[in-house]
Protein backbone atom coordinates (compact mmCIF):
# COMPACT_ATOMS: atom_id res chain seq x y z
CA UNK A 1 0.00 0.00 0.00
CA UNK A 2 1.00 3.50 -0.60
CA UNK A 3 0.09 6.38 1.12
CA UNK A 4 1.10 10.24 0.58
CA UNK A 5 0.61 12.77 2.91
CA UNK A 6 0.26 16.09 1.85
CA UNK A 7 1.14 18.80 5.08
CA UNK A 8 2.92 22.27 5.75
CA UNK A 9 4.62 20.38 8.34
CA UNK A 10 6.22 17.14 6.98
CA UNK A 11 8.88 17.12 10.15
CA UNK A 12 5.81 16.50 12.51
CA UNK A 13 5.32 13.16 11.26
CA UNK A 14 9.26 11.98 11.68
CA UNK A 15 9.37 10.52 14.81
CA UNK A 16 5.99 8.61 14.35
CA UNK A 17 6.98 7.19 11.05
CA UNK A 18 10.63 5.72 12.02
CA UNK A 19 9.21 4.91 15.21
CA UNK A 20 7.12 1.90 16.86
CA UNK A 21 5.24 -0.80 14.29
CA UNK A 22 4.93 1.78 11.63
CA UNK A 23 9.14 2.20 11.41
CA UNK A 24 9.31 -1.43 11.43
CA UNK A 25 6.06 -1.91 9.41
CA UNK A 26 7.64 0.55 6.50
CA UNK A 27 11.18 -1.18 6.86
CA UNK A 28 10.09 -4.41 5.74
CA UNK A 29 8.25 -2.48 2.84
CA UNK A 30 4.62 -3.44 4.49
CA UNK A 31 3.88 0.38 4.17
CA UNK A 32 4.94 2.76 1.59
CA UNK A 33 4.38 6.09 3.45
CA UNK A 34 5.79 9.79 1.90
CA UNK A 35 5.06 13.08 3.22
CA UNK A 36 4.84 15.67 1.18
CA UNK A 37 5.45 19.50 1.91
CA UNK A 38 2.22 21.42 0.21
CA UNK A 39 4.51 24.16 -0.26
CA UNK A 40 6.51 22.88 -3.03
CA UNK A 41 3.41 23.27 -5.33
CA UNK A 42 3.17 26.86 -4.38
CA UNK A 43 4.33 28.48 -7.97
CA UNK A 44 4.71 32.68 -6.63
CA UNK A 45 7.79 33.46 -5.64
CA UNK A 46 6.67 34.00 -1.79
CA UNK A 47 5.39 30.01 -1.96
CA UNK A 48 2.13 31.48 -0.41
CA UNK A 49 -0.35 28.70 -0.08
CA UNK A 50 -2.74 30.72 2.30
CA UNK A 51 -5.40 33.55 1.56
CA UNK A 52 -7.84 35.44 3.44
CA UNK A 53 -11.90 34.37 3.20
CA UNK A 54 -14.16 35.90 1.17
CA UNK A 55 -16.96 37.19 3.00
CA UNK A 56 -14.67 37.89 6.01
CA UNK A 57 -13.69 36.12 8.71
CA UNK A 58 -10.62 35.27 11.26
CA UNK A 59 -8.22 33.46 10.11
CA UNK A 60 -6.56 32.55 6.08
CA UNK A 61 -7.64 29.91 4.17
CA UNK A 62 -5.14 27.22 2.28
CA UNK A 63 -5.88 28.20 -1.50
CA UNK A 64 -6.84 26.39 -4.31
CA UNK A 65 -3.67 26.29 -6.69
CA UNK A 66 -1.13 24.28 -4.76
CA UNK A 67 -3.35 21.71 -3.39
CA UNK A 68 -4.80 20.74 -6.97
CA UNK A 69 -1.43 20.90 -8.47
CA UNK A 70 0.04 18.56 -5.61
CA UNK A 71 -3.14 16.25 -5.96
CA UNK A 72 -3.25 16.25 -9.16
CA UNK A 73 0.46 15.06 -9.47
CA UNK A 74 0.33 12.52 -6.71
CA UNK A 75 -2.98 10.77 -7.86
CA UNK A 76 -3.07 7.32 -9.44
CA UNK A 77 -6.15 5.48 -10.91
CA UNK A 78 -8.67 4.10 -8.31
CA UNK A 79 -6.59 6.47 -5.61
CA UNK A 80 -8.78 7.59 -2.39
CA UNK A 81 -7.94 11.07 -1.81
CA UNK A 82 -8.83 12.05 2.40
CA UNK A 83 -8.90 15.14 3.51
CA UNK A 84 -9.00 15.45 7.11
CA UNK A 85 -11.23 18.09 9.14
CA UNK A 86 -13.56 17.72 12.19
CA UNK A 87 -16.32 18.47 9.64
CA UNK A 88 -16.14 15.11 8.40
CA UNK A 89 -17.52 11.76 9.00
CA UNK A 90 -16.39 10.09 12.55
CA UNK A 91 -13.31 8.15 11.70
CA UNK A 92 -14.10 4.17 13.14
CA UNK A 93 -12.37 0.90 13.17
CA UNK A 94 -14.35 -0.68 10.46
CA UNK A 95 -13.33 2.75 8.42
CA UNK A 96 -9.77 1.82 9.53
CA UNK A 97 -10.14 -1.50 7.94
CA UNK A 98 -11.68 -1.22 4.69
CA UNK A 99 -9.48 1.94 4.12
CA UNK A 100 -6.37 -0.59 4.78
CA UNK A 101 -7.40 -2.38 1.92
CA UNK A 102 -7.19 0.09 -0.69
CA UNK A 103 -4.12 0.96 -2.97
CA UNK A 104 -3.05 4.06 -2.68
CA UNK A 105 -4.15 7.05 -0.21
CA UNK A 106 -3.38 10.61 -0.15
CA UNK A 107 -4.38 12.35 2.57
CA UNK A 108 -4.38 16.36 2.66
CA UNK A 109 -3.74 18.10 5.93
CA UNK A 110 -5.90 21.60 6.56
CA UNK A 111 -3.97 23.88 8.35
CA UNK A 112 -5.17 27.76 9.49
CA UNK A 113 -9.50 28.35 9.11
CA UNK A 114 -9.50 25.23 6.57
CA UNK A 115 -9.22 24.79 2.71
CA UNK A 116 -11.06 26.52 -0.18
CA UNK A 117 -14.37 24.78 -0.32
CA UNK A 118 -13.69 24.17 -4.08
CA UNK A 119 -10.80 21.73 -3.37
CA UNK A 120 -13.54 19.90 -1.45
CA UNK A 121 -15.61 19.73 -4.02
CA UNK A 122 -13.22 18.98 -6.97
CA UNK A 123 -10.82 16.70 -5.73
CA UNK A 124 -11.57 15.11 -2.67
CA UNK A 125 -13.22 11.69 -2.25
CA UNK A 126 -14.11 11.58 1.40
CA UNK A 127 -13.80 13.69 4.36
CA UNK A 128 -12.87 12.12 7.90
CA UNK A 129 -13.04 13.72 11.04
CA UNK A 130 -10.84 11.65 14.10
CA UNK A 131 -13.58 13.34 17.03
CA UNK A 132 -14.96 16.18 17.91
CA UNK A 133 -12.54 18.54 18.59
CA UNK A 134 -10.20 21.07 16.75
CA UNK A 135 -6.06 21.07 16.22
CA UNK A 136 -4.07 22.84 15.27
CA UNK A 137 -3.51 20.95 12.02
CA UNK A 138 -4.81 18.35 9.70
CA UNK A 139 -1.12 16.23 10.13
CA UNK A 140 -1.64 14.65 13.54
CA UNK A 141 -5.22 13.39 12.20
CA UNK A 142 -3.84 11.81 9.49
CA UNK A 143 -1.08 9.97 11.58
CA UNK A 144 -3.83 8.77 14.10
CA UNK A 145 -5.69 7.61 10.76
CA UNK A 146 -2.35 5.67 9.32
CA UNK A 147 -1.22 4.24 12.65
CA UNK A 148 -5.10 2.85 12.93
CA UNK A 149 -5.35 1.49 9.38
CA UNK A 150 -1.72 -0.09 9.26
CA UNK A 151 -2.55 -2.31 12.11
CA UNK A 152 -5.40 -4.26 9.70
CA UNK A 153 -2.43 -4.77 7.24
CA UNK A 154 -1.44 -8.35 7.25
CA UNK A 155 2.06 -8.85 9.15
CA UNK A 156 2.27 -4.98 10.94
CA UNK A 157 0.90 -6.09 14.22
CA UNK A 158 2.88 -9.58 14.13
CA UNK A 159 2.44 -11.85 16.78
CA UNK A 160 2.02 -8.98 19.32
CA UNK A 161 -1.70 -8.30 19.51
CA UNK A 162 -4.88 -9.89 18.61
CA UNK A 163 -7.17 -7.75 16.67
CA UNK A 164 -10.18 -10.01 17.43
CA UNK A 165 -10.74 -9.30 21.39
CA UNK A 166 -10.35 -5.81 21.54
CA UNK A 167 -12.62 -2.48 21.86
CA UNK A 168 -15.10 -1.85 19.12
CA UNK A 169 -15.02 -5.19 17.57
CA UNK A 170 -18.33 -5.74 19.35
CA UNK A 171 -19.01 -2.12 19.59
CA UNK A 172 -18.33 -3.06 23.64
CA UNK A 173 -15.46 -1.42 25.83
CA UNK A 174 -12.69 -4.14 26.71
CA UNK A 175 -12.66 -5.70 29.94
CA UNK A 176 -10.36 -5.18 32.96
CA UNK A 177 -6.88 -6.79 32.67
CA UNK A 178 -4.54 -8.05 34.93
CA UNK A 179 -1.19 -9.56 34.65
CA UNK A 180 1.67 -10.41 37.84
CA UNK A 181 2.05 -9.93 40.68
CA UNK A 182 -1.56 -11.06 41.69
CA UNK A 183 -1.24 -9.12 44.65
CA UNK A 184 -0.11 -5.55 44.18
CA UNK A 185 0.16 -3.52 47.33
CA UNK A 186 -2.78 -5.59 48.80
CA UNK A 187 -4.82 -4.86 45.56
CA UNK A 188 -5.47 -8.79 44.42
CA UNK A 189 -6.83 -10.10 40.81
CA UNK A 190 -10.33 -10.97 40.76
CA UNK A 191 -10.42 -14.52 42.18
CA UNK A 192 -11.91 -15.85 38.67
CA UNK A 193 -8.85 -14.82 36.44
CA UNK A 194 -6.68 -17.26 38.88
CA UNK A 195 -8.90 -20.28 38.83
CA UNK A 196 -8.39 -21.33 35.21
CA UNK A 197 -12.07 -21.59 34.12
CA UNK A 198 -12.09 -20.73 30.73
CA UNK A 199 -15.40 -20.78 30.22
CA UNK A 200 -15.84 -18.38 33.77
CA UNK A 201 -13.44 -16.25 32.49
CA UNK A 202 -15.15 -15.69 29.43
CA UNK A 203 -18.35 -14.74 30.84
CA UNK A 204 -16.92 -12.52 33.55
CA UNK A 205 -15.42 -10.77 30.79
CA UNK A 206 -18.30 -10.48 28.91
CA UNK A 207 -20.45 -9.14 31.75
CA UNK A 208 -17.59 -6.65 32.58
CA UNK A 209 -17.95 -5.05 29.40
CA UNK A 210 -21.15 -4.92 29.50
CA UNK A 211 -21.15 -2.83 33.09
CA UNK A 212 -18.42 -0.72 31.58
CA UNK A 213 -19.74 0.03 28.34
CA UNK A 214 -22.99 0.97 30.40
CA UNK A 215 -21.43 3.28 32.43
CA UNK A 216 -19.61 5.14 30.09
CA UNK A 217 -20.70 4.81 26.42
CA UNK A 218 -23.93 3.84 27.24
CA UNK A 219 -24.46 5.02 23.07
CA UNK A 220 -22.65 2.12 21.99
CA UNK A 221 -25.07 -0.78 23.20
CA UNK A 222 -27.64 0.80 20.63
CA UNK A 223 -25.30 -0.31 18.29
CA UNK A 224 -25.10 -4.07 19.07
CA UNK A 225 -24.80 -6.25 16.30
CA UNK B 1 1.40 24.87 32.09
CA UNK B 2 3.62 21.48 32.46
CA UNK B 3 2.93 18.16 30.56
CA UNK B 4 4.20 15.20 31.26
CA UNK B 5 4.10 11.81 28.79
CA UNK B 6 4.79 8.53 29.42
CA UNK B 7 5.23 6.17 26.79
CA UNK B 8 7.68 3.00 25.52
CA UNK B 9 8.32 5.21 22.03
CA UNK B 10 9.36 8.75 23.34
CA UNK B 11 10.92 9.33 20.09
CA UNK B 12 7.72 8.94 18.65
CA UNK B 13 7.19 12.69 19.37
CA UNK B 14 10.11 14.03 18.52
CA UNK B 15 8.35 15.96 15.04
CA UNK B 16 5.04 16.50 16.73
CA UNK B 17 6.52 18.74 19.60
CA UNK B 18 9.37 20.46 17.37
CA UNK B 19 6.99 21.80 14.72
CA UNK B 20 4.16 23.87 14.15
CA UNK B 21 2.52 25.82 16.87
CA UNK B 22 3.62 23.48 19.64
CA UNK B 23 7.14 24.52 18.47
CA UNK B 24 6.61 27.83 18.97
CA UNK B 25 4.56 27.48 22.38
CA UNK B 26 7.58 24.83 23.81
CA UNK B 27 10.05 28.00 22.38
CA UNK B 28 8.28 30.93 24.27
CA UNK B 29 7.57 28.96 27.62
CA UNK B 30 4.25 28.84 26.95
CA UNK B 31 4.14 25.30 27.88
CA UNK B 32 6.74 22.88 29.24
CA UNK B 33 6.10 19.47 27.89
CA UNK B 34 8.39 16.23 28.71
CA UNK B 35 8.38 13.02 27.50
CA UNK B 36 9.32 9.82 29.80
CA UNK B 37 10.14 6.44 28.87
CA UNK B 38 7.88 4.56 30.89
CA UNK B 39 11.33 1.78 30.42
CA UNK B 40 13.64 4.05 32.79
CA UNK B 41 11.39 3.09 35.80
CA UNK B 42 11.42 -0.48 35.26
CA UNK B 43 13.75 -2.04 38.19
CA UNK B 44 14.76 -5.70 36.89
CA UNK B 45 17.83 -6.05 34.66
CA UNK B 46 15.91 -6.88 31.41
CA UNK B 47 14.08 -3.42 31.87
CA UNK B 48 10.37 -5.33 31.49
CA UNK B 49 7.53 -3.24 31.60
CA UNK B 50 4.88 -5.75 30.32
CA UNK B 51 3.63 -9.34 31.27
CA UNK B 52 1.11 -11.92 29.88
CA UNK B 53 -2.15 -11.15 31.54
CA UNK B 54 -4.42 -13.17 34.29
CA UNK B 55 -7.09 -15.58 32.88
CA UNK B 56 -5.76 -15.72 29.22
CA UNK B 57 -5.72 -13.75 25.81
CA UNK B 58 -3.62 -12.68 23.45
CA UNK B 59 -0.65 -10.05 23.40
CA UNK B 60 0.48 -8.92 26.58
CA UNK B 61 0.07 -6.13 29.50
CA UNK B 62 2.09 -3.48 30.76
CA UNK B 63 2.96 -3.93 34.24
CA UNK B 64 2.20 -2.49 37.75
CA UNK B 65 5.49 -1.45 39.19
CA UNK B 66 7.29 0.97 36.57
CA UNK B 67 3.87 2.78 36.14
CA UNK B 68 3.44 3.69 39.57
CA UNK B 69 7.19 4.11 40.39
CA UNK B 70 6.91 6.78 36.97
CA UNK B 71 3.76 8.61 37.83
CA UNK B 72 4.50 8.54 41.75
CA UNK B 73 7.88 10.43 40.46
CA UNK B 74 6.14 12.84 38.31
CA UNK B 75 3.12 13.41 40.59
CA UNK B 76 3.21 17.16 41.76
CA UNK B 77 -0.18 18.02 44.55
CA UNK B 78 -3.18 18.72 42.33
CA UNK B 79 -2.19 17.50 39.26
CA UNK B 80 -4.18 15.19 36.80
CA UNK B 81 -3.17 11.69 35.63
CA UNK B 82 -4.50 11.06 32.30
CA UNK B 83 -4.52 7.71 30.74
CA UNK B 84 -5.68 7.55 26.71
CA UNK B 85 -7.66 4.71 26.02
CA UNK B 86 -10.41 3.55 23.96
CA UNK B 87 -12.33 2.65 26.91
CA UNK B 88 -13.01 6.68 28.11
CA UNK B 89 -14.74 9.47 28.18
CA UNK B 90 -14.84 11.02 24.54
CA UNK B 91 -12.57 13.92 24.46
CA UNK B 92 -14.26 16.78 22.93
CA UNK B 93 -12.96 20.36 22.35
CA UNK B 94 -14.81 21.45 25.98
CA UNK B 95 -12.47 19.09 27.78
CA UNK B 96 -9.73 20.65 25.74
CA UNK B 97 -10.08 23.68 27.18
CA UNK B 98 -11.14 22.21 30.92
CA UNK B 99 -7.82 20.69 30.72
CA UNK B 100 -5.77 23.99 29.50
CA UNK B 101 -6.44 25.40 32.74
CA UNK B 102 -4.43 23.19 34.81
CA UNK B 103 -1.57 23.52 35.98
CA UNK B 104 -0.03 19.96 35.75
CA UNK B 105 -1.17 16.90 33.60
CA UNK B 106 0.32 13.42 33.52
CA UNK B 107 -0.58 11.60 30.19
CA UNK B 108 0.23 8.02 30.57
CA UNK B 109 0.16 6.09 27.39
CA UNK B 110 -0.35 2.55 27.33
CA UNK B 111 0.78 -0.34 24.98
CA UNK B 112 0.02 -3.99 24.38
CA UNK B 113 -3.16 -4.75 24.77
CA UNK B 114 -3.38 -2.16 27.46
CA UNK B 115 -2.17 -1.79 31.09
CA UNK B 116 -2.80 -3.79 34.40
CA UNK B 117 -6.24 -2.85 35.81
CA UNK B 118 -4.85 -1.38 38.87
CA UNK B 119 -2.88 1.14 37.58
CA UNK B 120 -6.36 2.62 36.15
CA UNK B 121 -8.00 2.04 39.54
CA UNK B 122 -5.31 3.69 41.94
CA UNK B 123 -2.98 6.39 40.03
CA UNK B 124 -5.57 7.90 37.17
CA UNK B 125 -7.61 10.51 37.55
CA UNK B 126 -9.32 10.73 34.19
CA UNK B 127 -9.46 8.17 31.25
CA UNK B 128 -9.96 9.92 27.70
CA UNK B 129 -10.90 8.50 24.13
CA UNK B 130 -9.77 10.67 20.81
CA UNK B 131 -11.99 8.15 19.16
CA UNK B 132 -13.83 4.60 18.51
CA UNK B 133 -10.87 3.14 17.10
CA UNK B 134 -7.84 1.53 18.05
CA UNK B 135 -3.91 2.81 17.89
CA UNK B 136 -0.94 1.03 18.26
CA UNK B 137 -0.39 2.41 21.31
CA UNK B 138 -1.75 5.62 23.26
CA UNK B 139 1.30 7.92 22.14
CA UNK B 140 -0.33 9.70 19.13
CA UNK B 141 -3.82 9.83 21.79
CA UNK B 142 -1.68 12.21 23.98
CA UNK B 143 -0.21 13.80 21.18
CA UNK B 144 -3.70 14.53 19.99
CA UNK B 145 -4.92 15.95 23.16
CA UNK B 146 -1.42 17.95 24.08
CA UNK B 147 -2.74 20.14 20.23
CA UNK B 148 -6.10 20.40 21.36
CA UNK B 149 -6.13 21.74 24.06
CA UNK B 150 -3.04 24.03 23.73
CA UNK B 151 -5.18 26.01 21.55
CA UNK B 152 -6.66 27.19 24.26
CA UNK B 153 -3.55 28.62 26.62
CA UNK B 154 -3.35 32.22 26.00
CA UNK B 155 -0.57 32.90 23.21
CA UNK B 156 -0.76 29.55 21.37
CA UNK B 157 -2.46 30.47 18.51
CA UNK B 158 -1.64 34.55 18.28
CA UNK B 159 -3.23 36.14 15.60
CA UNK B 160 -3.68 32.74 13.34
CA UNK B 161 -6.76 32.02 13.55
CA UNK B 162 -9.83 32.85 16.21
CA UNK B 163 -11.69 30.03 18.63
CA UNK B 164 -14.70 31.61 17.94
CA UNK B 165 -16.24 30.72 14.92
CA UNK B 166 -14.97 27.37 14.33
CA UNK B 167 -16.31 23.84 14.48
CA UNK B 168 -17.85 22.83 18.14
CA UNK B 169 -18.12 25.88 19.35
CA UNK B 170 -21.58 25.90 18.67
CA UNK B 171 -21.69 21.95 18.14
CA UNK B 172 -22.13 22.56 14.26
CA UNK B 173 -20.00 21.99 11.63
CA UNK B 174 -18.02 24.37 9.83
CA UNK B 175 -19.06 26.45 6.73
CA UNK B 176 -17.96 26.37 3.42
CA UNK B 177 -14.75 29.14 3.15
CA UNK B 178 -13.12 30.27 -0.16
CA UNK B 179 -10.54 32.38 -0.94
CA UNK B 180 -9.24 34.30 -4.03
CA UNK B 181 -9.46 33.64 -7.41
CA UNK B 182 -13.17 34.12 -7.36
CA UNK B 183 -13.21 31.98 -10.39
CA UNK B 184 -10.96 28.95 -10.89
CA UNK B 185 -11.14 26.18 -13.38
CA UNK B 186 -15.16 27.09 -14.20
CA UNK B 187 -16.04 26.87 -10.27
CA UNK B 188 -17.02 30.07 -8.99
CA UNK B 189 -17.32 31.31 -5.20
CA UNK B 190 -20.87 31.53 -4.20
CA UNK B 191 -22.30 35.36 -5.10
CA UNK B 192 -23.19 36.33 -1.42
CA UNK B 193 -19.52 36.48 -0.67
CA UNK B 194 -18.58 38.89 -3.10
CA UNK B 195 -21.44 41.19 -2.43
CA UNK B 196 -20.36 42.32 1.43
CA UNK B 197 -23.23 42.52 2.49
CA UNK B 198 -22.30 41.37 6.34
CA UNK B 199 -25.93 40.55 7.47
CA UNK B 200 -26.94 38.10 4.43
CA UNK B 201 -23.49 36.97 4.47
CA UNK B 202 -23.54 35.69 8.30
CA UNK B 203 -27.42 34.38 7.39
CA UNK B 204 -25.80 31.93 4.49
CA UNK B 205 -23.20 30.78 6.33
CA UNK B 206 -25.44 29.92 9.03
CA UNK B 207 -28.01 27.99 6.60
CA UNK B 208 -24.69 26.47 5.87
CA UNK B 209 -23.71 24.89 8.84
CA UNK B 210 -27.52 23.64 9.81
CA UNK B 211 -27.74 21.63 6.19
CA UNK B 212 -24.25 20.26 6.67
CA UNK B 213 -24.57 19.31 9.76
CA UNK B 214 -28.30 17.53 9.41
CA UNK B 215 -26.34 15.97 6.19
CA UNK B 216 -23.67 14.32 7.98
CA UNK B 217 -23.38 14.85 11.99
CA UNK B 218 -27.58 14.94 12.79
CA UNK B 219 -26.19 13.52 15.67
CA UNK B 220 -24.86 17.27 16.84
CA UNK B 221 -28.02 19.20 16.65
CA UNK B 222 -29.29 17.17 19.45
CA UNK B 223 -26.69 19.11 21.45
CA UNK B 224 -28.01 22.53 20.30
CA UNK B 225 -27.45 24.61 23.55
Amino acid sequence: MRIDVLTLFPAMLDGFLSESMLGRAREAKLLEINVRNTRDWATDKHKTTDDRPFGGGAGMLMKCEPLFAAVEELQTPGCRRIYLTPDGAPFTTAKAEELSKQQHLIFVSGHYEGIDQRVRDAIIDEEISIGDYVLTNGTLAAAVVIDALARFIPGVLGEEKSLTSESFTRNLLDFPNYTRPAVYRGMSVPEVLLQGDHGKIEKWRHAQQLAKTAKIRPDLLNKQP
